[in-house]
Formats: C-alpha cells, sequence, structure tokens
C-alpha cells in the first residue's frame, strides 16, 4: 500500500455510521458509543454542528471507498501566542485490520500539513498515559509530551 | 476577600491589554507574548474572532474595577461520546500579586458551572508536567490527570 492509495477528505453525513464505528471499537469506546442501527440522533446533530463549523474538520482515510481511518481537527485561536491558530486533534482512530498498515502516520502527516496550511503555529493533542505505543507513534511524528491533560467528568 | 467581591464576566475589547499583561508575566509568557502599548494588531484580530464565536468565552475576573486573574473556555462539539460537547480551559492566569488569594478557584468553579450549563459532559485542559502546583489545584477541584499532553510547533 501506498500514500497514493489512501484518500483523505471531509467526513460526509453517510459516512457517519462508519466514523461511529471507529469510535467504538476500542476499550473505552464501547461503553461510550452506541453502535445502531438508525445511529442515535445525537450523533447527527453533532455532524450537523461540526460541518457547519468552519474551524471544525472531521476527516475520513478512504481506501478503496471504504472508510478506514478518521480523526477531527479543530482550529483554535487564542489571544496567547500574540493572537495565535492551534490546530487540536482528537478522536484518532484507524480500522483495526488496517492498523500498522502506516495509515495512522499518513493520516497524522497529513493533518499536520493542513494545520501549516491554514497558519495554526502548533498541533496539540492528548492520549492516554498508558498508551505508551500511541506516544512514541507521535513522538516519530515529532510531537513532544509535554504536559499533563486534565479531565473533569460532570456526568 | 469573599467569592462576592469578584466579578467574573465575559472580556470586552477594553480589557485586551490587561489579558496580554496577565499572560506575559510568566517565564513562557514572558518569552512569546509582547505586552507593548499599542498591543500589536494581531491581538485585537484575534479578540474579535473570539468574541464572534459562541462557542468561545474569554473570561475576566475582576475585583474592585482591576481586572486580576483571564480564562478562555472552548466548547467542542464531536462525534464521540454520542455526539458529545466538552468545555476546553485554556489561557488560565492570576494576577501575581493575587495568588494564593482562591482567586483561581473561584475562577475555576465559576468556568465549571458554566460548562455544566451549556451541557458539557467533560471539562479538560493541559498543564506542563513540570507544574506540580497546578495538578494538585486542578487534583483538588477533582479533575483527574489521566492523559499525556503532546505538542508539535509548527515554527
Amino acid at each position: 500500500m501506498s500514500r497514493e492509495d489512501i484518500i483523505f477528505r471531509l467526513a460526509e453525513r453517510a459516512d457517519l455510521s462508519s466514523i461511529v464505528r471507529l469510535l467504538a471499537d476500542d476499550d473505552m469506546g464501547s461503553q461510550r458509543e452506541r453502535d445502531e442501527e438508525p445511529l442515535p440522533e445525537s450523533y447527527y446533530a453533532a455532524f450537523e454542528k461540526i460541518n457547519g463549523d468552519a474551524n471544525h474538520e472531521l476527516i475520513v482515510a478512504e481506501l478503496g471507498r471504504e472508510v478506514v481511518g478518521t480523526l477531527h481537527i479543530i482550529f483554535l485561536t487564542s489571544i496567547s501566542f500574540q493572537g495565535g491558530l492551534r490546530a487540536q486533534i482528537e478522536s484518532v482512530r484507524v480500522e483495526r485490520r488496517h492498523r500498522s498498515h502506516r495509515i495512522g502516520s499518513e493520516m497524522l502527516k497529513w493533518a499536520i500539513e493542513r494545520a501549516k496550511e491554514r497558519g495554526a503555529h502548533l498541533v496539540q493533542l492528548t492520549t492516554h498515559l498508558s498508551r505508551k505505543d500511541a506516544h512514541r507513534f507521535y513522538e516519530r511524528l515529532g510531537f513532544k509530551g509535554t504536559h499533563l491533560g486534565m479531565k473533569l467528568s460532570l456526568r
């Protein structure tokens, strides 16, 4: 598989069930998602908000017309860094059968290029502290693990 | 000083120089901000984008008509968590003279309430790994440091 075989593009409404399937296909995701047919309406409502906001880019990776990966880029304007723009990457997933086939790294490289195109000075993401493999993956792409990501659940 | 003395409100354009002064007043901020008179135009451009986007709330804490703290809340819609809404907190600063006067914790509690009001299921933030005092501060507010925050500079 070469990079040329993979297409990266903005997600469409018709991709939503593939995206939810990818999000649901891990230990934590299986507990918090509802990969059902039809999908719960809340997924469509979120998609419409994301799709209508130029600061959001929900991306799918397509291989042979099949959605095999997804990530979500959010462009964040801040006062800090002299009014700088950051790109935040969330919800990175690659289809289980296609892991270790470099789709993840090509997808991230594509997202980093996209962040540069839009003028971001920084790309940021968080991954669970226990996921040492993911840390190495992102370090190979040039990321530095300098921060502690802290979460407060409101549920 | 009681909680009642502090006013939390959306920042206005006239607060921008106070906010930049707060951002510039630490080791890292002093290197990346330009606390000048007049402020570089890029700060005003960023303020206008933030002010015009309902997903952003740039907050100041006011004590006796003086701006003594700031934080920036960004509401992020995702497909994950069944199309859930998260609140991300960035750029938390308290004026040096007023640290340890509980302004920081009151400001964070206010932001957490705001996140609940808007229906967020999670509040998230990152702090530098070296800032153990900040980790304890956020843990006291209920945050759990579960993630590694990774950054890639594009400059």
